[in-house]
């Protein structure tokens, strides 16, 4: 069963910038935590499958900006797997704040290199048990 | 007459993970001083417009990796203001290796809100010399 | 009654450098939010003094390093107020990592600023209420 | 001849908070900075250290504020080694503001480690000729 879950997260000071909210680039690092939060929960750690050679590089990131996050402010992100076919993956964020207004959507795509020569790889083909629980993860959120 | 010499910057060991490369997030913690970089050249200080009681929040960003910089590597980021009518801005990034590689590109957008009220205002409208200034840039550009 | 339960934090992926370990400088950055939290959970909202135009600036830092964490590493940080005199404030702190071991000790000071001034000011006289809680705080640990 | 030309940053909007002005912790990453850009004019590139299979954590450090650097201002940081003896380096730090007064000080002690076994060692023996240039180095300072 999917557990949707969002990752939480209260804001934190050095997080803000003069603008006296959370600087832009933050999503992106929080966008990062949730995916890793999200897969952790189902079984999936990235410290395996970096363990067994293998990296996730972020081939491209998008955020859209709607609304600003305030310093002590809990804020959450769903991440969610949306596309994966054994050597892409594809994931959708939506980040809310404390009174559920959304604060910012993006996507993010990855690829799977090997750790030594920085080849592209099949996660399928490498790590076959991961990529299974990918897929499954992304067919249950696409019903 | 456009200056178009990229900002330039020694990639940090503190902007390195684990992978042994430049972590995502900071390229677009980049951008913003390549284009902030880019304006102070031609003689737009955003301190002075932030001064005025106006601020630029960015309203998308979008990067595409393409290659790894590394710690160490002397990066380049060239900044194009590409699109400005007034209310909205748009810049368009380049990021190079040391070898001339291209690292990322990308692109953000950009609105103008008033300080205090926090509301959608015209540069054209409050700070016309430097609506001017943005718009000769991008017309000298897009030539 | 003094709620000692530290910050707790999973030590993400954009927090580690090439050696493979959280980067020296976040520990800065998580000692910010120990202390943020550990206060809130005593009834003192650092907003709130913000917002009552007292800002509250460190003084000095100081970090020992014993041991590193490691991504994806659920450490905690435990802030404890050790000395306060109504204009001066002294925090030291303990992280661990997953399995006990010590990561960091560190130790903060900070005074009181006028917002608006950028002078120094005794939080005992502008905002005594808050000033009772932390006294009271620091003397529950003492003890 | 030891050159002391200290390094040199724009502070970026993305390393100020909401109080106004740089975030404290960035100070940290600054001395990270400046200290490899001193010992890379010396000759010694600390990627060729890594490359050697040695590792130069952090073992403490502290930081004194006196004064606050703004967005956009021309910051530099002077990094000093001050003691060194083959398995232990220690800098000190000034950092100044563009109208010259002193931001912050500072100090930060290193050892060496063998990045495979993780263990403490000397750097005289294991790369006598970087421990040489590093020697002379702080002597010329004592000087």
């Amino acid at each position: 069963m999917t557990d949707l879950t969002p990752w939480t997260h209260r804001a934190a000071y050095y997080e803000t910038d003069q603008m006296g909210v959370v600087h832009h680039s933050n999503y992106i690092r929080w966008f990062e935590e949730a995916r890793d939060d999200l897969v952790r929960r189902h079984g999936i750690d990235y410290r395996q499958i970096e363990a067994s050679g293998v990296l996730m590089p972020v081939v491209s990131v998008r955020c859209d900006y709607r609304s600003a996050a305030k310093y002590g402010e809990l804020v959450t992100v769903l991440a969610l797997p949306r596309f994966f076919n054994g050597i892409r993956l594809r994931y959708e964020y939506v980040s809310r704040g404390e009174d559920g207004r959304t604060l910012v959507t993006g996507e993010s795509e990855h690829c799977f290199i090997d750790a030594a020569t920085r080849r592209p790889l099949s996660l399928k083909k490498r790590l076959p048990e991961y990529a299974e629980a990918l897929s499954a993860l992304v067919k249950e959120l696409s019903e």
